[in-house]
């Protein structure tokens, strides 16, 4: 649901991997990552998944800076291995030179040394594949990874700022929560959200829905939903109205004044009105 | 997993709806299609999710016929309400007029009495809402859709196909099953997979993975990839190779080329190496 009108921080989501792309992997990440966003008072504007493909990367950047959002959120294509190529991607779009970043290198030492003392790997030498974790696009800041070996990346490219997080979930769901969220957090444009729930009795669905309609498309800055179902035989539907502003009054006013027409409306038709408390009913 | 050189059939997939990007709803569509899509052959190259926007739409829609797909496949925002916007924005890339098609209104007609015969419905009228799903950009032909009331669509824009299917699982797998599979069959370029395992004991993934990563820079027309797990405390790799051609033969000798020096590599390290009968142990 959108509010026009309410200025919020705008946010792409960024897919890398042939995996999602051939139906093996569900993208669990975005959902995860834009019910976050959103809870905050962000808003994601745009998914997109692309192959492990540098010209294809490259693309979905450009495209989101293009687009003006704040934010620009990767995950995947972060490891070790020949394939994983969203930095170079980044660095493509964003004609900047990957460079080795002396935070990122020291991170892998200290992960890579704490994983050989526990026995899991036979070496806690830097390989070249391991080093490339720490070649980063001029400017980026990695971001510490607690759970998993590939840093994160911050980087700023105008007004946008881009975070690459790995694919795996438990290292993504880590790094943002710790590294990212707080950020985002200091960045929102302020909004307030209000709603609330109605219900109307003895009004047949058919017949409130074109009044709905009118309602709707003269306040499109509230979102009205209905929700019938059948009780005692008795037609009841719950009505919910959502709006949402930079300033809280504003957002009451708007939900306010669609409740009245609403009533007046369900009065017309015979019916009953009256509010419902709580949340969601 | 991509074959450089292997010619495909290639797909974007666009979903529409903000209950995804805010993150109320997991995109299991993209997934099923995807599935389906790369098991007959066809190859998916994106995935977009956008807003129920009719430029975010329309955005989706020319960058995918800008990037030479040759089939588009959208899902959701064919319904009834104000908010269901894909064929506004479907029109628009395709700067066509939305008209009124007559076998897209004779369907909705028979829906519509069927669901009133039932009582599922008061009336079997076509309201202005009905109808809207009957109004398709200019050249588009209406897809059958047996288990919902919105009919999928069929476009052609130059040599891209643009099908058009409704956001309700059951209801796009309906019409993509029964409607938009054999078209697509039709248009594939035969892709033949050679997929071959093997196993390689007493070799240390550590030791085999960095002959692995030049072997798979020399052959990138074979997927190679290392599954190795402990047995009886010694060393045991498993190793898949696939490869996809327009020709079986082509496929069947990369794969053979590349077990020969797989097996080279593994013996040089002192291991020992042999096939894996059946297709994924």
């Amino acid at each position: 649901m959108r509010f026009p009108g309410l200025r919020q921080t705008r946010f792409n989501l960024i897919t890398v991997g042939y995996e999602i792309l051939d139906g093996k992997i569900l993208d669990t990440n975005s959902k995860w990552l834009a019910e976050r966003i959103t809870s905050m008072g962000g808003r994601v504007d745009r998914m997109i998944t692309v192959g492990d493909d540098v010209d294809e990367i490259a693309w979905a950047i450009r495209e989101s800076i293009k687009s003006g959002v704040d934010w620009i959120i990767t995950s995947g294509g972060l490891g070790p291995t020949y394939d994983d190529l969203t930095l170079r991607g980044v660095a493509k779009a964003l004609k900047r030179k990957l460079v080795l970043n002396r935070r990122a290198l020291e991170m892998l030492k200290i992960r890579y040394k704490e994983l050989y003392e526990r026995g899991i790997i036979p070496s806690p030498e830097l390989t070249p594949q391991r080093r490339k974790m720490a070649m980063l696009p001029r400017g980026g800041k990695p971001l510490r990874n607690e759970v998993g070996s590939a840093p994160g990346v911050l980087l700023r490219s105008g007004r946008a700022r881009i975070v690459c997080l790995p694919g795996v979930p438990s290292e993504l769901k880590n790094i943002f929560e710790n590294e990212v969220e707080p950020l985002i957090r200091k960045s929102l444009k302020k909004v307030f959200r209000v709603e609330r729930w109605f219900e109307a009795r003895g009004v047949a669905e058919s017949t409130l829905a074109p009044r709905l309609e009118i309602l709707r498309s003269r306040n499109p800055d509230v979102y009205i939903k209905s929700h019938p179902r059948m009780e005692e035989g008795r037609s009841m539907i719950r009505l919910q109205l959502i709006s949402a502003a930079n300033r809280l009054k504003a957002a009451e006013r708007r939900v306010e004044k669609v409740a009245e027409s609403l009533k007046k409306i369900v009065m017309e038709l015979g019916g009953e009105f009256s509010p419902i408390r709580g949340d969601e009913p």
